[in-house]
């Protein structure tokens, strides 16, 4: 197919083609081998979502900013559009291509460039893992402040361009919180280089957060300069049951007063825990059947006060009656096993499985949550409803299965738990984004003076709209 | 003045102006007794930088979102620069009027409007002071996660628009990572509200960002929802001699390694130490005369622990020789007499004190402390160096009284000390911001690239340039 049609020496806007008449001869031209043509293996379709996956026209792989940066002009001398691509772990559609988009894999941009044990930072390609990114780190006793289950494929630079969050959130933020600079290709090809090392830098506007969160839609991350955490040298954790929401939230203050140390607060409630305990088997940390079941998780310098830390805080949660039954991990074994049951990865068997991750703030979340049980039941009566989260961030995540998940029932779904959570005060999205499959419920969320802003820092970044069309906005 | 050549129902592009023929007339018949107009009080000339001092045009005082509104409607339909003003505490300029320009002062926006203990959130007008707002946090065990000396009259919106920084960085990170919600005045009068209240939220842009530490540039900050922290049960505080900057690295380091309840890490190089001490006079906590000192600050949750920790920290550092003396801080008095060395206020009576806030790696910041040193001295054989700052954050404070301060000295003492950090790979504000005390340097440490991107992003929210003009770009 390449080179069919290509004229020498030809430009388009300025650029010069070395040769290509069309998009793909001409990235084919500029970068040889980094180009992949149709057929284009399955994997390059879309992400984890399943949602519309879709062969691209071709794939570009580049292996440096420069070639990221010539693979952009190319496609913008074009017209073309361009899907960035990372781990594919996304949850939303970010990364699916459209019939006709070219799409850019970072997967050959792995490695870390520096791991800084003074500084406490770390300077990555985009295309690293999560997972060897923290393994540089942790060779010098140093972590990142984030960690998502995906940690094994999902790349540094899509977990930043999704701001991703995960499970300790409520002591470092999200990944927002730990970038401290980034390499970034515009929609032109410009390279923007914000490599920051440093904590604080307040010059000027700080582009940085532009791209964190924006899902591709203004520039395409290629390097990325991290804080990194010393490792806590404890940790600890218990599995709670609780009489209530209301006691779980109870809870979350009482912990809260007595310890600095918090650094997870997960909560189940009873169908998700019993439903994971018959698919466990065997026998459980606590028993199934409680209505409520929360994962507190402490971390700190000295395991002995810290146990005797969490006694406390047990005992002074079962005297106020918050806490029913209480089990602490007595190894990393059982610590693993505790959060087996929260990460309910046994639901993904269930037939079309439907998941949410919305926020609602703290004190109205189990309302919310219940409230929206009771609107699913209310359509689908027989519907597994499952309902987990990162409480402690006001994250909800609910799951459900109502039967076949065609595209019109998938959007029935959405409407009936969305316009809950809207009455609640609620986002539609914590910590997966918007990506394809939340963008008709944007407005939910956000007003028109906020979306009329976000369009304006669209236009002035991406004029002719490029980079991911169709997501987010 | 005001009315002297009104002509009722007048209208400029669109806005009914009610009345006003020019700008001051049209916001007096707008907003009454909330427009102040000349002679104007000296204070509202500009901030504590004392740089640039003038009158301006008219000083408008809303009370309430609308108000302001109204205001910069107004300001925008007569292409009529508009100056926030919060506490007038900054000190690069960036909330001094220039000749004609229009203040728009918050000191009305007073007032926290809820104090959540369940999500751990406080919302406040934005001209509430930042003393005041964590004031109702503590009164439910609860604090904010940053803190500056100028908190009596700092206000919330003002540190959020300059990215304030302080003592609590290194633990909770800068004002940017507080703000969980924001509502904004656009340069046309829109009112963007963005009042989230959660920990995760991930819909779309996060404009929030734009407005934070753009120094009243992009958007007028009229109301805030920031996280809260639980209040430390122990707080300890030690002060260190070392021998020198690399042995301050490497007790830093040690600290890390320790224990994950670092809150402050601050050092004063001797010069400054031995000024303090003979200013203050009497004894002192250590003796002056060594090279260099450590105020390092430890919080948990049982001051028995932390004590015993603390102990084996120092212990461990003088066994490696990294500390040569070291006190621990018996009461809450020794506490503020230890910080008071490090807050370095006597300095201000030198004549002329000129005062740098700059960001270098940690791992050169030692050698770019004696370079400007060094650089300084050779310029000004008997100037006065002080050297101090937020180690931990990358962030030193240099002070220096070279002589008399008229305006050419001013910029060749910044060109000397910029052009060092700069060779230093450092930035040339680490937490003041840029207002028009840097503007000049701001192509020291952004590239061109980078400032294209600011533009682009100042063209795209205020296309008339009214907000703050001559502030940062």
């Amino acid at each position: 197919m390449v080179g069919s049609d290509r004229s020498v020496g030809q430009s388009v806007n300025g650029v010069d083609l070395k040769g290509g008449s069309d998009v793909v001869s001409a990235l084919h031209e500029a970068l040889g081998d980094a180009v992949l043509v149709r057929p284009i293996d399955a994997r390059y379709h879309g992400d984890w979502s399943g949602v519309g996956h879709t062969e691209p026209l071709a794939v570009v792989r580049p292996s440096s900013t420069a070639e990221v940066s010539r693979a952009v002009k190319i496609c913008h001398a074009f017209g073309q559009a361009v899907v960035p691509q990372g781990g594919l772990s996304g949850l939303a559609g970010g990364a699916t291509p459209r019939d006709g988009d070219v799409v850019l894999s970072m997967e050959r941009m792995r490695g870390v460039e520096v791991v800084d044990p003074v500084g406490g930072t770390i300077t990555v390609l985009a295309g690293t893992t999560l997972e060897a990114a923290n393994a540089a780190a942790l060779a010098i006793g140093l972590e990142l402040g984030y960690d998502i289950g995906s940690r094994g494929s999902a790349q540094i630079g899509g977990t930043i361009a999704t701001n991703a969050g995960g499970n300790r959130v409520i002591r470092f933020g999200m990944a927002r919180e730990q970038v401290l600079g980034l390499e970034v290709v515009l929609a032109d090809g410009t390279i923007v280089s914000t490599m920051n090392t440093m904590l604080k830098n307040n010059t000027g506007y700080d582009i940085r957060q532009l791209f964190i969160g924006s899902e591709g839609t203004l520039g395409i991350i290629t390097r990325a300069v991290l804080r990194l955490h010393p490792v806590f040298r404890s940790r600890l954790t218990a599995l709670c049951a609780a009489p209530s929401y209301d006691a779980i939230v109870q809870l979350l203050a009482l912990v809260r007063s007595h310890t600095s140390g918090l650094t997870a607060f997960e909560i189940m409630w009873g169908e998700l825990y019993d439903f994971m305990a018959r698919g466990i088997g065997g026998s459980h940390p606590l028993e199934p059947g409680r209505p409520i079941y929360a994962l507190v998780e402490l971390s700190g310098d000295d395991r002995e006060h810290d146990e005797r830390r969490l006694e406390q805080i047990l005992a002074d949660a079962t005297d106020r009656a918050l806490v029913t039954d209480a089990v602490v991990a007595a190894s990393e074994r059982e610590t693993r096993v505790f959060w087996r049951y929260r990460e309910a990865e046994l639901i993904d068997a269930l037939p079309s499985i439907i998941n949410f991750d919305v926020s609602i703030p703290i004190a109205h979340l189990g309302a919310c949550a219940v409230a929206c049980e009771t609107a699913l039941r209310t359509e689908w009566p027989e519907a597994h409803v499952f309902l987990y989260g990162h409480i402690g961030d006001s994250n909800l995540h609910l799951s459900t299965s109502v039967g076949s998940a065609d595209q019109g029932l998938l959007h029935r779904v959405d409407r009936v738990v969305y316009d809950v959570v809207r009455t609640f005060g609620g986002s539609i999205s914590a910590e997966h984004g918007i990506g394809t499959l939340k963008r008709d419920f944007l407005h939910y969320s956000r007003s028109e003076t906020e979306l009329d802003v976000m369009r304006r820092i669209k236009a002035a970044l991406d004029p002719t709209g490029i980079l991911n069309p169709g997501k987010v906005l």
